[in-house]
């Protein structure tokens, strides 16, 4: 577990700093992000300090989980996009920036500022076998 | 609502196409992608047949999300990733293939084939009020 220091979004939660608010609730609260990759690009972060997805409670997961659809919904309507994509960085390297778990709703348009390169390679039924041992090994811990 | 189509993933489900299954409980399966984009990329996916997360129920949206700190934990433990992206593709043209929900768990190393540009824009304060009145007012409905 690592431990979490103060961050932008610890402020906002305590109210120290503004946010462009949208939703909240006991667990989550959710609020435009001032650095857009389109219209309607939105945040939602539980008020449980994690610094990363892996270390988020279950409870607080869960009512992340819970209140995505309801958002999407709505960032669907007023932003006018069909189609989006919902995306968690965790770790630098894979493009967190804030130190604390947030959940990006990011409305799809032609011109948005994220893009994707997708390059699936394949799953030979030896590693897959090993890997699903591995895996299941380690959630029963 | 759009109408829920057999699927690759409800066929799993049902026990009709094999996985490498590696969680499962009433409302959530997961198993691994058998195009991974790196090693250890995982699918989590609702029991609950429905295309998008935005028709995604409360319930099956909050067991979904509960079961995901505990599921990356056991990914990165055995891949050796220090970090990762969480990512759902929603409709077409975000890069969704199969029309059933599902959460991607992708470990994140040098060579993965998951990459992004992320070109932030700027949020002005008009547009900011605009949108956040707007959604909170679709929250509403």
């Amino acid at each position: 577990m690592s431990e979490y220091q103060e961050t932008i979004f610890s402020k906002i939660i305590a109210g120290e700093i503004p946010c462009h608010k949208l939703y909240e609730d006991e667990h989550v609260l959710s609020f435009l992000d001032i650095g857009p990759l389109s219209e309607g690009h939105t945040l939602v972060i539980p008020k449980e300090n994690a610094r990363y997805l892996h270390e988020l409670s279950e409870p607080a997961a869960a009512a992340l989980g819970a209140v995505l659809p309801r958002l999407c919904r709505a960032v669907l309507k007023v932003s006018g996009a069909e189609s989006y994509n919902v995306l968690v960085n965790t770790g630098e390297p894979a493009g967190q920036v804030v130190m604390h778990v947030h959940v990006h709703i990011i409305p799809q348009f032609p011109d948005s500022g994220l893009k994707k390169s997708w390059k699936a390679g394949s799953l030979d039924d030896a590693t897959a076998q090993r890997l699903s041992k591995q895996i299941c090994a380690h959630l029963d811990e």
